[in-house]
């Protein structure tokens, strides 16, 4: 294929989604050999999935590799430069739907004998701990907003090949600091695009998308990643 | 020893099953230091295996460092230079064979012990956590699809020694996230050549090696290695 | 902003504790996504809150990123240097200060759902599972001793811009090893800067902040220090 | 200090032992903070300890680092060198008495309130899972083996300053895989010398020290390096 910075957001976008969504569907989902095996496994895996993405993105052409329309709309009002932010996050978003659906399949059989319905969504999609609305806003802002200064940080330092382990690093501890409250979506396309999956898709047994969380989980993010470019 | 191609993949496949297949006898065997110690413990376990592996072939003489027949097929297949892959495949085997005779005896005294026969076949061989023939090729399938997309960009990075860790940081969180189905053989050597280790050794009290399922660990990687190599 | 060492300290500091406060709230409080995930994931998250505070605080300006007031006062004894010594300190406790404050803020919801006073007062300031203070001073001299040793030769080497994540590493494994006794301060602003945040915010239902302990945080570590200045 | 070999193996296996046993104190004693808080923290401790050993030693004069005197006997073989050898192993020795004295004293309140006589042993020095002379010297002897090989393959390539990081993911595999029979001793220095630590030490309620077993940790890990000497 063509490499280009599109198909490289799609493509690392997707495998960023694949690995994460799978590894909460490992967890939560009936009868794998996951099942409750603890949530080191679901931060250790976001951020290698992240390291994985990075590669793939810049593998496929995209240097940039955000994977995340926070980020690139952040950029974009830093640099001044929009014209590629529409095809950019129509890749992030097409790539994270294709990642929620190869989990929803490569877990097949494990949806009809998985009971709760709560777990089947949260493979898909981000929902908070207490439902607090001003609360989970600031949760998925200052998320990301951690995540846009220290992702550029890293990037600041002179480099090796290795900075797309350290900002796998990174999520990891994102992951295990403040995934408590909302689950750290701290990207608009990786909740709102497996969300649409989830709804769109024939799972057994499955109750609502909970659309009404979704709204969190979209402008959050965003807030958080222009206070983090401010702050450079 | 000569240095060369082969004994590099011979001892590259041996050290990664004879580390992989122990950390498995660690957790499911009876009376051992790791009984029950937890999931995390094998797929980082397997991930720095696969990491260490790689690193003890490049140093006896293979650079490539495949480790397993599905991508030395898919390269093959890529680059259109076949002689070398049937002494590839055989030192694969014979490693990942004489891998599994010494995790065999260096749990020599927990066989006895242990009365579950799927525990003991676990050690060797991958088995599904629901049988379901399309569902489990595609798991193993995709997971390879996965490696080989991941390894591929990582190793088409400027680079560090460190390529290696990466790799095998990638199989970790394949480990988390893809092996809830399968068991991510995602490596026909992985499973074929320890099932038959299984079959042969005078293992106390074991159960059958369920030869019936083979076929899923040993064409699915191939299949997923092939379009992984589509891909690029 | 103008990058600047106080800047750094400042901003790394605050990113160090913002992190490493929440995961211990994540572990600790009520009704979090983490609760009771287990002590692996705070020995981990701290790790890497030591790594990200240190690019956030080299990319502000602070290529020393001591983030530690013990660390400030041996290099400064070491090298006869001490005009910088009360900036940095003073940007370090309030960079500490702050991330209390984040963190508090970012649980917000669950302050109120958690009974137990020792667990909130847990997330912000260290306590000794056995109170008993020469042993516990002991500790906390130690572990800022090995903290001291280690990073210093960690630094000695050539050098790539891994080395914060090295010193992450090193701030893990002391955690694992170290942390049993006293909860691994290492380091008077984490443990002082944060004990005043608990003792002025409104945390509903909250207990003492156990002032009388905290000459061992703040000493113990500067102890350590010195002694690990003098080996070199 | 005189930066020496002897000083850099003296201190570098100080830092070592000290780390090493102090996490098994922190997981098997009573009333610490990470009291029965899984394998996984041993295992990665006792990796990033090893690394940590290395920085420190080779900071302090001792390029080769091996902190373990089946390693310093294997090399002397191959290289027809000895001269260094006996101030080499004393200076093992010492560090890991002074190691498991530092543990000691940094867990002294627990001694006393730990009932189990075996948890105390097991701090200091390993003991089998089941007792069976010739599988547990093949255990540390094949464990030691891949130790050599591994590590002898990590240093053979092109270095950044990362090797002491992947030698200590290898012993962090190594532990995984390989420590469930006899808790990877495969260092004779670190079993022996620990063990007369505990012979010697006023432990509150100690048992013996089992040192019938003794010849296992000592004599397995020399086998054992000599055999990875021997295929290079």
């Amino acid at each position: 294929m063509q490499a280009s910075p599109i198909l490289g957001e799609f493509l690392g976008t997707f495998i960023l989604i694949f690995l994460g969504e799978s590894v909460v569907a490992n967890i939560l989902l009936k009868g794998t050999k996951g099942q409750n095996a603890g949530l080191i496994l679901i931060t250790t895996a976001w951020g290698l999935a992240v390291m994985t993405g990075i590669f793939v993105a810049q593998k496929f052409g995209s240097e940039d590799a955000h994977l995340n329309p926070a980020l690139t709309l952040a950029f974009a009002w830093k640099n001044g430069e929009w014209s590629h932010v529409p095809s950019y996050i129509l890749a992030q978003f097409a790539g994270a739907f294709l990642g929620a659906v190869s989990t929803y399949l490569f877990y097949y059989p494990h949806w009809e004998v998985t009971e709760d319905k709560g777990n089947k969504l949260s493979v898909f999609a981000t929902s908070p701990a207490i439902k607090h609305g001003p609360s989970n806003f600031y949760a998925e802002m200052s998320g990301t907003f951690v995540l846009m200064v220290g992702a550029g940080s890293i990037y600041s330092t002179d480099g090796s090949g290795l900075k797309p382990f350290l900002v796998g690093m990174l999520v990891f501890v994102i992951g295990n600091a403040l995934g408590g409250t909302t689950g750290y979506a701290i990207n608009p396309a990786r909740d709102i695009a497996p969300r649409l999956a989830h709804f769109l898709l024939p799972i057994k047994g499955k109750g609502g998308s909970e659309w009404s969380y979704a709204w969190v989980p979209l402008f959050g993010p965003i807030v958080g990643a222009f206070l983090g470019i401010l702050l450079f």
